[in-house]
């Protein structure tokens, strides 16, 4: 997708080989007018899908998968939880998701009042990396008894090797921005 | 706002005297539609200030920020950060935060590149309550000397007083739907 790709090259900073920092328009500060876009081409390569629902993750997930829920015909967004919260249903579905970034294992729930068997799923999130925060949230719908149909990633870190974990469970994987490697404050696109 | 009314009495629970949960439509689940209604609701009530950016704190407050920023031109929203985000940038505004729901207090940063003097900022959150969250953000406001010119709230919880400390600082305080009481279960407004 060009123009997330001109705006990652003008405002994404690499940082190593491993870390490219964009929260000057996708996870600190975000840029609603290029969500609007990302929405609309997740639609375009989602829209035979028939979704019913769009599954992410708090925080940064958030923005993205509501605009985009805009195109989905304003489909339902529910989005998994990190911590425990206290007003949450005891009753939920929850699995384990290590954050490299972060260096630590942190559980991820949802209500089980929010995914039905019946639901066709698009989970939606910013970044794919090892792939842990998506496997956790196809295992969520899969507890549900619920399909994942389709992965829509804003940017993933190819090197890291996640699209391997997604297209094992035999789930659409869509990636908007891919990145074959981080070099010297330089990002190079497959 | 009627429809955000019924919506409330529809699919909220009272749960004691204290405790809403909207978990079905605002901050679990999240109704896409009835956060356009939000966004144009308060584009009403704001649209003459001149925002340049929309202030919220994650996670239930990105939702909410992000589709109403649609209704003002496009205006970049910026969340407010809960934890120590390891690839935050270090050079932030910082304010403290008392949560009565969750009993602790925690720290809520925002890089210092998103918000600058001369930002107009209309801060939006889904609940008022005892309006330590909302004082927490106008307070990275004014450290960062630009302008709270409102305070933009879905749910008061009017009989938690936490209007009192919006008004004191003279920002605009528009709450969409204020409860007056909460009672075994039933939901009263103003």
């Amino acid at each position: 997708m060009k123009i997330l790709q001109e705006t990652i090259r003008e405002k994404g900073k690499a940082i190593g080989k491993e870390i490219l920092k964009v929260d000057n328009f996708l996870n600190h500060q975000i840029d609603v007018k290029l969500l609007n876009e990302i929405g609309k081409e997740f639609k375009r390569r989602f829209g035979s899908k028939e979704i019913t629902k769009i599954l992410t993750i708090e925080a940064s997930g958030i923005a993205i998968a509501c605009l985009t829920a805009q195109y989905f015909d304003n489909v339902p967004v529910v989005f998994a939880k990190k911590l425990e919260a206290s007003n949450l249903d005891q009753d939920v579905y929850e699995s384990e998701v290590h954050s490299f970034t972060k260096n630590k294992t942190y559980k991820i729930r949802v209500s089980k009042n929010y995914i039905n068997k019946d639901d066709k799923v698009l989970i939606i999130d910013d970044f794919l990396a090892h792939g842990k925060a998506a496997s956790g949230l196809i295992e969520i719908v899969e507890q549900a008894g619920a399909k994942a149909v389709g992965v829509g990633i804003v940017i993933e870190k190819y090197f890291q090797n996640g699209r391997k974990f997604i297209l094992d469970k035999n789930v659409q994987l869509e990636s908007l921005a891919i990145i074959e490697s981080l070099d010297n404050g330089k990002v190079n696109f497959k």
